[in-house]
């Protein structure tokens, strides 16, 4: 019998589809498939040698004399970061000037890389870039929040191959942060609990959905996985906003990051993901009923005529199953781009 | 400089990205490329005579002693028609046992056609059936909400070639509609009126959105269309559920919607695209503030991490230029399959 579950912090509905169940090898491609990538592409604008083909950067951490991470400004930027913020209101039709920021963050120098391929140490340099980078853009007081995401992979809805991921920053709040704000305001009135910091101990305790935890970061696949494979990585510690983590805390969280994404590479034979930091508005650093977390969605299913009318999915497969199969994913010592 | 621009029935806002805008041309496919389909195929489930590959069909439309519209089962189906309603609920685990249905409409015996390229006495054939399924199917009390939807291509979550939709009966209702009935009723507590009817009315003195108007029904683009070329139909009477609609508005309808989707395939070069009937629950035929609508979304670009991590769009397109695009689309008299 197939099984609606519901996320507690959209409430979200999500048909777990028994009847079509899939199991987690026979959504996996050959890793022997994907072709190996070059390490330098002449015409790739993200690759050393090549930096007059990006505007100027906005940033750069370095490493023996050379740039190892490098942010760059969107050359199609979805927002101007010239100009006022203003907002006309006619009748039912409410425009807010088009300002903020969009940044790109290369993430290596090396064409042929995947985070999962990075050591952690170069993962904790992104991670380190990420909170420097929001850390600055924040100083702009038109910004009301920050969406930091990766898209790897054509299914993902990026051609460039390039590792890199970007950073939005927007004058106003993102509606699937104020839902989940709304959500967890409602759970903390009664309950005088985060909402997050209650699920994250209930997956501790039941531990089937569990993939891997660290010292300071629990990944697991949610009750109510809207996709296959849709995995959360929340930080123990209650913290509302992604910048509040502490140096200690980003090393962890790259080492939990790049494991889990070496078991989806692995596992999965590099399927192609998104991954997005979902924190809280600029605003709301310290708010007790907001934890901020990270989200990978690899890219396995479609949004057919169904999800884009009810808003509800499909998934056909088992979350507790994922979960089993993905814990079991060993990672080659040797984890180096093929 | 780019704007953001709000839904006002769900307050979703989208970026209308100036920066990276493309005329409408650039998003088309040429019509030449996309291969002619047969008009049967031995192995298709739903071609005529192939009747035996799918589950005994629910209902037919006959036309000269033959099925011209057939809706069976799906055979992967979603839900399960059989068994009780049950609600689980640990701590912040809700669970709804999946009963419901799922059900296929075949919209023709012809392989080769595609919605534009049928007769409008075909195309009303159709959403007749939509409705009487709709009827039949809410006979059932453990349905709170029917998603009547149509997947065309690829893109668009399909892979199945010859014509068909789907209908989807769920014991909950979807957080789309319900997001969308909640935005409504706060319209009503204030204005005293309904929120679509106001957005017609106002669509239809600035014009510069509309794409085609019928007796019945009125086309446009929204002013904050979340992706390109989405585009809604709203009926011009009020009316909360799609099975409200009279014999004569449904005539109307087909016309509308074989116009709108010929606009599409002769515009844009037949993109793949999902519609979608936006109907009240059952329990709200007679809302005041709630108005039933057909949305339909060509797939002409992807959800990215930034999509899904804010909930915000990026619309590469300008609304009015597209519209304008459209009304400008002539479709040729002799409209038959290549």
């Amino acid at each position: 019998m197939p099984e609606l579950r519901q996320n507690p912090f959209t409430k979200q509905w999500v048909i777990i589809a028994t009847e079509r169940a899939k199991r987690p090898h026979e959504l996996a491609r050959k890793l022997e498939e994907s072709k190996p990538l070059p390490s330098y592409v002449e015409t790739c604008p993200f690759c050393p040698g090549n930096e007059r083909l990006t505007p100027p950067e906005s940033m750069q951490m370095m490493r023996d004399g050379k740039w190892q991470v490098r942010v760059v400004p969107n050359r199609f930027s979805a927002l101007s970061r010239d100009g006022e913020l203003t907002r006309k209101v006619e009748g039912l039709k409410v425009v807010v000037n088009g300002v903020g920021h969009h940044e790109v963050i290369v993430e290596t120098p090396d064409h042929s890389k995947t985070t999962a391929l990075l050591s952690e140490s170069e993962v904790e340099l992104v991670l380190e870039t990420y909170k420097q980078l929001y850390i600055n853009i924040t100083k702009d007081t038109r910004v009301e929040h920050v969406t930091i995401f990766k898209n790897h992979g054509l299914a993902a809805g990026t051609s460039l191959e390039h590792p890199h991921s970007q950073l939005i920053a927007t004058p106003i709040i993102p509606p699937a942060i104020r839902n989940r704000m709304e959500e967890a305001l409602r759970f903390y009135d009664v309950q005088g609990q985060c909402i997050f910091c209650k699920v994250l101990s209930d997956e501790l305790a039941e531990q089937v959905r569990l993939i891997h935890e660290t010292e300071h970061f629990v990944s697991f696949i949610p009750f109510a996985a809207l996709t296959p494979f849709s995995m959360w990585i929340f930080p123990r510690r209650h913290m509302a906003a992604f910048p509040e983590t502490k140096p200690e805390e980003l090393r962890d969280l790259a080492r939990m990051l790049r494991t889990i994404l070496a078991k989806l590479y692995y596992g999965l034979g590099n399927p192609d993901f998104n991954y997005i930091v979902r924190t809280a508005p600029c605003e709301g650093r310290y708010l007790r009923y907001y934890h901020w977390y990270l989200t990978i969605v690899p890219r396995l299913t479609r949004m057919a005529g169904f999800e884009l009318g009810s808003g509800m999915y499909i998934n056909p497969t088992i979350p507790e199953a994922n979960a089993e199969f993905l814990r079991g994913i060993a990672i080659p010592a040797d984890s180096t781009p093929r």
